[in-house]
Order: structure tokens, then C-alpha cells, then sequence
């Protein structure tokens, strides 16, 4: 296998004017394989497209007459008060896009405040993330094993960190028609320690031969499994339906995480943000809600939480500003979804976050 | 008359990621005439792309907590298991596409293990072609005769060589408008010697002149003469409206087979997707549904299994895999279907086939 | 003023499959003001584009066991057969795409066996008019004048030739805003001999100033006027409201017209046939309907007669028509409408005109 | 800083079809970054587009039988009758567009005989074009300091040239991201005096500068403080809800003015045509209302009023005619729509302004 080399960038990115700017310019750092990885969707790419489409569903009409002045973006979460409510969603193999690899952005979103989720199949072990991450929050997304002894060996590890949540992953039992990695014969050129003990050797793996090591019968009980031998908040990733709102939250899930995983998964499925409300509605304020899946712009973070989401996550723009910027690139991706979200805020007439929440956004009837 | 040359391949055909692959390089191995038969739509080709775009009307949403693996594409059709509901469709003259014919086609079905449907315009005669399928499910595709006579010798034909279910074509009782072959001057270049003693000489005919050369006036009268004269179970391709449903199942119709003829018929009607529920509800469980016009993914399949049918067929994509692959590459369309419908199952959360008949869409209110 | 030099083709048009086909042929035939102004629309031609896509708005669902063969397309206007219910409708200056004017697509008109309407502004005089169409039903599309003795010499004359309808046209008090026209510093190189008393000199002339010599003040009363003196019955052209129905209808109109000018009048407004419905539901039968603006295909004819028209005309394709082929060219038009109207009927089912008028479209729901 | 120089163009303007055509000749003479701050919108610029395709939301039914002539575009306001109820919005700093600024404009509007309405960022002061209105009515445009002892000195100001009402923009408490601006590193080349007191030096600013010196935190109380002080009738421009409509009315508010600053400011939200119709139905005639944002043809004036508006405003065809003709130029621009809406208006069937008000427009169902 060739040597794999990326981007070493460290930042900051210039002349960087909103989050779409970057895959283009991603596009020329990280090697065509890598890049079709990161950046395609499954299938036709149907479901992909809608996900950005979609927020032209919902309007937000200005209201001006609202008293606001400096809105604060920020939102406290377990305690731990946040820059925005934009955390980094879990992906893999971040040292696809710069060589600094998770702990560029670890560093990137321990320097903008936020919440840092980490992958099951990050390409540096957990430590050193924990590590860089400073005392930044930590999440730790899930993909299981087969076998519930690597499984509860995982967990010991993620707890002996201190890290805070654990979030599982349902909707990549296996791996979605990438048919751009198929045309580019991707195989990933870096490892993945933190799941050694399932996937011993990851350089030269396609995607569905590591999306295969996992496990695929997902259900309930797995959720009461992690729960109880975790004791730590579990969030089902990957819900758009309201039956699995309610299995996972009678399953003992502490949190709804509504995904579609960047429409990487199933292809001819709908927007995740198309699906928000559908979960939201069925989840009723009983757990909270993250959204991903499309995220480019602070209206969109505005318009997913006035759909229900508590908090928003961030994954490819985030991966293209670590290509681009390393930490700081990272740290700018935060910070301009910050400023265009506050924005949105004081242009919406909404002050806080919370008022956010209770925004009414106007359906769209011309789409 | 010009000597009619077109491929001669088989298989396996490389680099094949999805069936939309193969009509470009299809297009480059099958003379000019010929791929614009197969390939082209009625008129505008309006209801030809609706065809496709009709698909997204209707979105999977991933069930992730449903305890799902291996899911089993196949079913069982009158106690024969089938590797997967996807079936071949009834396609004119297959020696347009390879030299091997309906042999090759045959034979792919055969390896596959799935239903085949000779067309009344096969460039092969039946007992070739059962010969060729050893033992695989046969059905036969009639276009009648004017003259009952005739009608009745081939079904005794059809009967000797034990085929299983005889399919009435209704809804070409003319040509469409096929202005590519219009503009291409298309007469066939093969001879069609199953419907011989009405169409004796099929070579340098043009479309209308076949289709003239059968029955325009068909009614409910014709499915009873067919159903008392064969003993055979008929089904009624063609089928979009409630009023065909209820005339066809009470004139001893044993399925219903919605179609719209690929969009080679009459341009201006519906996506036959679109028309496929409003059958479903006709219906209503009384005899199967088959279904084709449109079916490129496994997701299709899936849309059109939990919309009401029981079946789908494929035509142009087997078309193409012949020309591409002879019997090989028509095992590989259907192995790429049935592979996409297995990884949609999987994701969507279905273990078997009567799961996704009982799974329910969601409309998407955003076309 | 420069000589004006037009097409002086007479026919069979070569290669033609579709009316579709013609326009840019046309434009090749026709000097480029003279096609400006027959093909262009108004403003942004929003009206004009929305006419053409409106039949997608609605569905023909084949019927596929009706027992149609051989479908017959003929109708009965006035007790005079017509082989379909597709007549010519009126369009100014005929001369502008043939030498032949009116003389060619009247006797075109003849040979196909339809109603012709002579329009006011014709480059032809009545009488030649009249003599060229030797028997086949005419009717005389009329702008009034301002004065009533002008407008009663000209009924006078009408009436006297036997002509059997007044068409009033009431949607083109003034010009719509043809800014192609304006681009191309139209103006007409042509005289309008009907007219001549109250515009003695129309070469020369701009399309506003022709529109501007006629009547703009129009109102029920002009109907009881032209009712009442000339004791014909009277269409009232341009129709797209109920009000204008009533209207109509209560001042003595024996029909009513649906066209918004082929899009050349006011942009903004909607496609005629999406206005169709709305009339035929004021109309309640109680006046016959025809239906002008958009119809390009047989499916066309099909959908319009089964949303309430009772005949369509058709404009543009027949001068394009007679610009490419002369009276042959304008025959072909209408003969290959028909022949698609004959398709599409055995396709949907309907052996009569009169079943087309009782067919149910579809809506339909995806655009 | 570079000198900056734009055009001195003084009208008529050639080849003046309608007002889409200024734009791109527009560009051609006014420099990079200044046409960018004119022609562009906020973010993806979503809302901008909507601006211009809402009014095919609406569409205008020809009624022909309405009996009338010459249509009287005119319409009294404040006993001062208009030409047409079309008037200038704000725009800051016409000399980008032309050395003549605001003066050409106000001799272009008091020419045509329309309302000006000066705005606070206008870079020539308040008393320059008082005196070349020549008595033609003044609105003027409040962005509100801060300091309300600079408020009332500029109210003072404005009251001692008799200008009529104050137009309170709420809607731009800080910049849209108008990403063209800084992509250009666009500043302001010009000073802004009306505004000196708290933007003393505006030349070298940019936009985000500029609006940030003005007063964030707007609220009823702000438009009672205006009320109270000034004693003139106060608009409150930028509402397009019913909470705001009511707000403003409630303080005081003697119009509401729909607009979404041309699609400038908060991208992801409604056209403001879309907006209209709510804003009329809670305005429920207490007050009257403008609109603004996306008129470019005598249509839209006509849509604008049908939907509830009693006046509309033009902004960049306006300055884009000031561009390419100065004062003659701007003219043209109003001269233009008026003359659209009057054939517009004979068309549909209104004699009046008040007629259009009372007329129903039919909802496209096909967007």
C-alpha cells in the first residue's frame, strides 16, 4: 500500500467567508480517496442534497421589534457552559484530512468551547483525544463489537477518562452504498485503535469491511446493555422515526440524536432535518435532541432548534477546516457558524438560546 | 436489408457500481436502431422520467432498533423460492441487444434463480428458450392475436412446455409515439417466430406494423376467453386505474401487473409508481401485484414492495447487462438489485420481504 | 420600409415527427421580426412557458380494457362533420411566414376538414378568404373598431359571405408588452385588408399601433351589440374567469372562448388550460367551449377536451406550417395531431370524442 | 484610499426595455465593489431569488369585460396625487451609483411626481434634497444613533424641512452577511453627513461598521419615543409578521412597511411578497401599507397592491436607472412600470388604483 500522505495545514484559513467555501478548497489538500470518503453520500446522492435543501423548508420570519442587542449564542450543557450549541459530530479518521488527526480538533474545539464527540473509529486513540481535549467535554460515539467483552472493555476504557456520554450509532449496521469510494477503490490508509480489538488492522480496509466488523443486530436490549453496565447518559444515534424514539427512550436512552449520517447511509430516505420534527414531536421534551446532518450556516442551526434540537453537530465543515487550518481551522469553522448564528439571533429578534427554542418558523408552502 | 451486427459480449461486465452505469455503455455496443428501441420513451418521454423521479415521492425511513441481520431477500412464488422479488420482465427481441438472444438472458436468470418472462416477441422461440431456463419459473407475455385461433395454438404451446402463468398485455394495444425510432428509421432486424403465424416475417418491420398486427380491441371478454381457454393462472400488465383492477379480477384475473409499458407507451400519464398505490388500494390483498417501469435500485425495490407489490420486474437493466455481459452480466443486475435491496433492508430495518410489505413510506411533501 | 421577403415553401414538410419539430425550422424560414413576433410572448414569458407545462398539471390514466380499436376523433360542429376537434385558430398576417397568407393555410384547413377563423387582422381579404375554403365551415374572429358603423359594415360583410360565427376577441384591448418585438423594432410589413376603414395603412405599422386602432372600452354591452345587429352566434375570446362567463353568457354569447393569447398578452397570468377547469364549471354546459393556448400534441387535444373543452384551436404550429410547407404544410399540422389524438385515445380508452369528454384525468399531485 | 469614481451618466437611456435589462448594464459602470453592495443579497442569497419568483405565487385572471379605457394609474396620498403608487425606497449613498447622488434621484422622482424617501445613509444632507424635491413629498428613513439626543436633533432637522413622515427601518439592526461585500473588502467610498453626528466620518467604513454605529436594541418603546417627539406620522419598515404589525400599531405606528431590505439582510427567510398577504390580514386596514423588496415589473405593482399594499417602492432599478442616466434615467425607471401597470391594468380589467385593491388574484397551485 502506497504511503498516505494529507494535508499538514495549520491555520488560519484565509479569505474564508462561510463553510461552503471549504470543500472546494478541501477538495486540493486531502487525496482523492480520502476526499470521496469524507465528502460523498450513498446511492444517488438523493438523500445528501436534501439534507442542505431541506432548510429552505422552514422560514424564519425577522422579528424586529424584540429589544435584542449582543444575543448570546452560548447554552449550558451538564453544567459546563458552551461557546454556541454546535458541538463536532463523531467522524472517522480524522488523520484523512491533516496529518494532527483528532488532536488537531480536539485542540480546535477545546479552543472555541464546545462539545468534542469521539469517534469509535478515530484514527488516534482515546488518551491522547482526552488528552488534548484539556477538560473540554467529551462524548464518545459508539459502533459496537460482536462480542460484549470488547464491548465492556471499550466502555471501561471511556469511563476510566471521564468522558460523559456514550452515543450509539444504529443507522450504519452496515455501510451505505458509497459509491464513490467504490469507483475509487478506497481502502483506509490509517488505522483505528480505539476498535483494534474488533478490527485489528484498519490501513488497507474498505469501508463495509470495517462497517462488517461491527455488530449489525441492533436493538433495544443493546441500548439497556450499554446503559446499565455503562451507567453513564447513552444517546441513540441515527433516529428519524418516532417507533425508534420510543424504543430507545423506554430502553433507558438519555438523549435522541436525529441523523441521517450526512446522507452516507440510506439513500431515497428523507433530509434529517425534514425528520426533526417528526422526532421531536414524538420525543415530547422527554430526553434532549441533537441534529446533524446539513449543517452549514447559523440559520440552519437556528432553524434546527426552533425544530426541536437542543444542540446541533458539525462534521464534514469541521473536517475540511482541520484540512484547510488544522486546530485552528477547526476553531474558525466554530466561530463563523457562531457569528452567523448570532446573527440570525439578532435578526430573528431572539436573545438567547432558549429563545430560539420557542421560535415559531413559518413553513415554507412554496416548495 | 443491412446485415444487423450488435454485441457479442460475455460477461463479466467490469466496473459496474450501479445499473444507471450501463445504459451509456450499453449505448456504445448495440447498434444505433436498436438502442434507441430499447432505450427510448413515448412522446415527450415525460412519463419515461416521471418513471424515475416518481421514486422520491415516497422516502425509507431507517429503522435502526430493529434487530436486523442477513435480512432474506428472497420469497417463495407457487412453492418456488426466489432468490429476490425482482423478476424479468417481458422484453421484445433480446437478439437487439446480443447475439445470444433469450438464450442468454435465460440463462442468467437461470444462475440468478429468479421468474422469467418470455415476450410474444422473443427473437427466439419458446421451446429454446425453456430449454435454456432448466426448470426456472417461465411465465409467458401475450400480445393476442386477431384471430382466436391463433390465440388458442400458441397458449396450447405454452400449456405442452409447462409454463406457469400466461401475462395479457393490455396496454399496447398500439405502438406508443416512439419518435426515436421515428427519426432512427427503426425497422427489426430479427425475426419474432413465437407470434410467426400472425407476424410471419418480423425482420424490416417497423414497431406500429408488429403492434398493428395484433389485437387492438381487448375487454374483460378476452381475459375469459384466455383464463377458460388456458387453465392458467392470467395476470393483466398495463393495469394503472381501479376501473382495470376491478374489470381484469373479475373476469378471472389471477394478479394484476402495473406497468406503463416503461414510458414507451403513452406519454403524458402518470409515473407508474405513482399509479402503483391507487392498484394497491384496488386491489386490496384480493390477487398479487407485479410491478415495473422504473425499477434501477434496490430501493426502488423496497419502495415498491411496502407501496403494494409483491413483484417487481426489470427490463431495460437486464437488457443492458446482456448486451454487456450475456447471461453473466444479466446475473449481475440482478445481483447488484437484490445486493442493494439486502443493504436497504438492512438499514431500513426489515429482515424479510413480508416485513417490507408491511412497512410503512412516508410521503415526501417536498416535490 | 425595406421589401419584406418571407417563405414561399409549399409542401410535404420533410422529417417531421412532432409539431414541436417545426418552431426552429420556422425560424429559419421566416424573416426575424415576422418570427419574433408569431412565436415570442409577453414580458418574461412566464405565461407563455406555464402554457406549454400546464398539461403536466393533469393525467391521462390508460384504460386498458375499453375494447377500442380503431378510435374515431371526428365531431360535428353545426351540423358539419369535422375529421377532428381541432380547428385553426385566428392569427394575424399569415403572410408573415408564407406568400401564400391566408389563401395557403385556408385551403390546407379544407383539405384536412376542419373550421377555419379568419382573423381581423388578416393580410388576405374576406371574400378570398371565403372562395379559398370552398364550403369548409368559417367563422370571423373580430377586433372591434371604435366606431360602431365600421364595426357594422364589416358584420355586414361577414354575413354576407356566409361566414357562420362571430369570435370576439376581448383579451387584447391593448398590446401586451412583446418585448421581443420592441428588440426587433417590429412592425408590420404587411396590409390587413378586413380592417382597412378604421386601419387604412398597417404596413409599417407597430403591433401597439394596430392594437391601439381597435376598440379598448369592451363590455356586455358590445356583446348585446354584435348579437343583436348581426343575429350570429357569438364567441366571446380570451375567457379565463367565472365572471367573464356570466358575463358573456347573460349578454346573449352562444360560446366561450378559453385562450390567454398564446401568452402574448398579459405575462403573469396563468396557463390556459389551468384555467380551463374553472370556466367549464361556470360554463356548466350551458354554452359549447373551445379551448386555445399551448396545444402541441395529441395528448394536448386529449386532456383539453377532457377538462371541458368542446374544440381546441391551434395557432402557432399552423403557421409553422404554412411557412414550411404552405396549405400541404398546414394539412400536415393538423393531420399529425390528429394522429396523435387517434394514439392517445385507443391508449386511454375512448372510442368517441364524446368518451374523451366523459374521461377523468388525473391530477396530478407531483408538481 | 483609492479614489473613487463612478458614473455621471445623464439619461435618456438607450434601449430601455424593461428594468431587468439595467442591472448588468448597471455593473458595466459602476464600480466592482459598490455594484456588489447595490446588486447583492445576504448569505446564499435564498431569499433574494424569492424576492423575484414569489409574485408567480399569484396570478393575475385577464377579466375582459370590464369596460375599461386609459387606466388611471395615479393615487392620492396625504392630498398629493402621484402618478403611480409607486414609490423611491431608501437606498444609502446614491453617489455610489452616480456623482449626481440623492440629487439626480430627487430630481428624477419629483419629475415623475412620486414620494421620496431620503435615507439616513444618503450621501448628500438633508437639505440639498429637500430643495431639489421642489415640494414633491419627502419621506424620510430613520437608522436611529444610539443617543436619543442625536435622534431628536436629526428629527428636529427633518421636521424643519417639512418632510412628511419618518420610515423607522427595523430590520437592520446589524448587516446582513452579505458576502459579496466582503469578498470585494468592500468599505464605503463616500460620506453619509445626515447621520455625522454618530458615523462622523463614514468614507473608508464598512457595511458591518456603518450599521453597527446605529442602534441595536429596538423595541415598541422606540417607536412610541419617535412618535412622541416628532409628531409625524411614523412607518415602521422591515415587518413581514403579525407580532410586529401589532407592536407597531399599538406604539403608534401610522403604516407598516413590508420589505425584507431586498433580500439583504436575513437570508433564509420568505419573499416579501410571500409575506404580504399575512401582514395585510393582521394590518386589517388600521394603517397603510408599503412594500418593497423585489419589484421589477408593473405586474408585480399590480400583484403588490391586489395582496394588500396601498403603495410600492423601488429600490435597485432605481439606482441602477440613476446609473445609467442620472435624473433622467431614474424617471425612465418609474416611467417604465408605470406604463407596464397600465397595460397591466387594462388587461385585468381595473380602471383605478382602487380597483386593483378590490381585485381578487388566483393562488398558483402548480409552484
Amino acid at each position: 500500500m502506497k504511503e498516505f500522505k494529507t494535508s499538514n495545514a495549520e491555520g488560519p484559513i484565509e479569505n474564508f467567508v462561510n463553510t461552503y467555501d471549504l470543500e472546494p478548497r478541501a477538495e486540493k489538500v486531502i487525496p482523492k480517496g480520502a476526499f470521496g470518503y469524507i465528502a460523498s453520500g450513498a446511492g444517488d446522492e438523493f438523500t445528501l442534497r436534501e439534507n442542505d435543501r431541506a432548510f429552505n423548508h422552514k422560514l424564519i420570519i425577522p422579528h424586529v421589534l424584540e429589544n435584542v442587542e449582543n444575543p448570546d449564542p452560548s447554552t449550558v450543557v451538564d453544567g459546563h457552559k458552551i461557546t454556541a450549541p454546535i458541538i463536532l459530530a463523531p467522524v472517522a479518521a480524522h488523520k484523512l484530512a491533516n496529518d494532527s488527526g483528532e488532536i488537531g480538533s480536539a485542540k480546535g474545539v477545546h479552543n472555541f468551547n464546545t462539545i468534542y464527540t469521539t469517534s469509535s473509529y478515530s484514527s488516534v486513540d482515546l488518551p491522547e483525544i482526552t488528552e488534548a481535549l484539556q477538560g473540554t467535554p467529551e462524548w464518545f460515539q459508539f459502533y459496537f463489537s460482536k462480542d460484549n467483552e470488547i464491548n465492556k472493555h471499550i466502555i471501561d476504557r471511556v469511563k476510566a477518562l471521564g468522558i460523559k456520554k456514550i452515543i450509539l450509532t444504529a443507522d450504519a449496521t452496515v455501510g451505505g452504498n458509497r459509491e464513490v469510494d467504490i469507483r475509487n477503490q478506497f481502502v483506509f490508509p490509517v488505522n483505528m485503535p480505539i476498535v483494534q480489538e474488533y478490527l485489528p488492522e484498519g490501513v488497507g480496509k474498505s469501508m463495509n469491511y470495517v462497517y462488517g466488523s461491527a455488530k449489525q443486530k441492533l436493538s433495544a436490549k443493546d441500548i439497556e446493555f450499554i446503559v446499565n453496565y455503562s451507567g453513564l447518559p447513552v444517546y441513540v444515534k441515527g433516529v428519524q422515526s418516532a417507533e425508534d424514539v420510543n424504543r430507545a427512550i423506554d430502553a433507558g436512552a438519555a438523549g435522541i440524536w436525529v441523523s441521517n449520517h450526512g446522507g452516507r447511509q440510506l439513500d431515497g430516505g428523507p433530509a434529517a432535518f425534514d425528520s426533526l420534527q417528526y422526532v421531536a414531536q414524538a420525543v415530547n421534551h422527554r430526553v434532549p435532541i441533537v441534529f446533524d446532518s446539513g449543517i452549514r450556516r447559523g440559520q440552519h442551526v437556528f432553524k434546527a432548534l426552533a425544530s426541536g434540537a437542543d444542540l446541533v453537530a458539525v462534521g464534514r465543515p469541521a473536517v475540511y477546516g482541520l484540512a484547510l487550518g488544522g486546530s485552528k481551522g477547526v476553531e474558525q469553522v466554530f466561530d463563523k457558524l457562531t457569528e452567523e448564528l448570532k446573527m440570525v439571533m439578532q435578526l430573528a429578534g431572539t436573545q438567547t438560546v432558549d429563545d430560539i427554542k420557542h421560535y415559531q418558523l413559518r413553513d415554507n408552502k412554496f416548495v
